[in-house]
């Protein structure tokens, strides 16, 4: 028996997210499938980050078990034979028994992408959030900058949710504008549900000139949800990385 | 009656090119039946760049007459409201009844993208060339610069292509590396068929090693399609921008 970890990237437009759901196609479904068949065992993943409907991945991480004697090194090639093309596996190694990718401290980075233009560009259409009310990216910067640090992040998760704790650690936010394309590239020690969303869905707002920089503070000292912009779409936002911070 | 400029994005993945062919999709068939429909009459476009199959465009141009009383400024919004999304117009005015898009003198830029890496990236595959073998950006730069300037492209054009005269000129080359993804760059007067497919995949030698950076002098001078690298896949090719080059 050993575990595998594998580095998996793919276009979320046709997947109900990552996480096993009866009667739709998602990321988890399609790897358990193929993978029990080129192991020929049961195989049952378990994802780093269970990203939702339409999200994007460049490398995302799972684990699983196999008795199978194939090197975990060439598992990802053989996989790739057999996976559709808008699911590629970017790395495959053996990882020690116990190693859990969600209990393994790591720092993730999500990138959010805005297409700011007068109309949308039909390349970028299912890889970015299409908004056409001129952005000032500098201000966004301004506001991105008072979530740096260790912050109880409510406001910025959906209601309903139940965690333990909404603290949370962001190490860096840019936003970055090249041509009419902005990017916000947000760094953590982890997300809340939908909290990179609501992060980008309020720092919209704050480029568009419906809410000051400044706001940002009493947004996170509030701790409600309401006070924070809406959820911005799924399709602008990719896990960009996934990096584990301790050896193991 | 009115001539009406358009400028047209499009994700060429779904559609069999630009031009009208029977009992397929094309760009134009699209925005012939959608521009009937719109303005009540019968409505021809002519388009500048007809790109083949799987090619996208930043900025394509057509032009097409109408009777319509519709501002010419208007027609963009009313047409993306019926357009599927894979196409959108990003601007549209009026010329002169006598500008023809592809007599006037003008200015194309085509990039053309190569995901360079161990394995393919989902969110890139619609849009880029993907190949594993290491590529030396820096030679294909080298060899690129041989061809700019006024030459005889026959050794990068389609063998059993009619023209005039297959001398064109390229302004500029750019190979440009940003992580694992290399956009080259073509900026010219015009280009034969295929000639930008065969431009990357030349150069796509050169950066494996197979050629050498001074080789594309003796491709040049040979006026001979065998002696270039083949075609490169059309999903790796976008009309980046139409310009024209004189008052109209």
């Amino acid at each position: 028996m050993k575990r595998v970890m594998i580095t998996v990237a793919y276009d979320g437009t046709n997947y109900h997210g990552w996480q096993l759901q009866p009667n739709v196609l998602t990321i988890e479904s399609v790897l358990n499938e193929v993978l029990s068949t080129l192991l020929q065992e049961e195989i049952k993943v378990i994802g780093a980050s269970r990203t939702d409907t339409g999200v994007h991945a460049l490398g995302n991480i799972a684990v699983f078990d196999t008795q199978a004697r194939m090197p975990a090194e060439k598992i990802s090639y053989a996989l790739n034979q057999r996976l559709p093309q808008d699911i590629r596996i970017q790395a495959s190694r053996e990882v020690p028994l116990e190693f859990h990718p969600r209990r393994h401290k790591s720092k993730k980075t999500y990138e959010y992408r805005i297409w700011n233009s007068e109309f949308p560009m039909p390349i970028y259409r299912l890889y970015s959030h299409f908004t056409y009310v001129p952005l000032d990216e500098r201000s966004m910067q301004s506001a991105a900058n008072y979530l740096i640090g260790e912050h109880d992040f409510k406001s910025f998760c959906s209601v309903g949710t139940t965690v333990e704790s909404t603290v949370r650690t962001i190490y860096n936010i840019t936003v970055q504008k090249s041509g009419d394309m902005i990017t916000i590239r947000v760094t953590g020690s982890g997300f809340l549900y939908n909290m990179v969303r609501i992060i980008a869905g309020t720092l919209i707002e704050v480029g568009k000139g419906n809410l000051t920089p400044e706001k940002m503070v009493g947004i996170l000292k509030s701790c409600d949800r309401a006070m924070a912009g809406p959820t911005a779409p799924a399709c602008g936002l990719t896990l960009a990385k996934y990096e584990f911070l301790e050896e193991y």
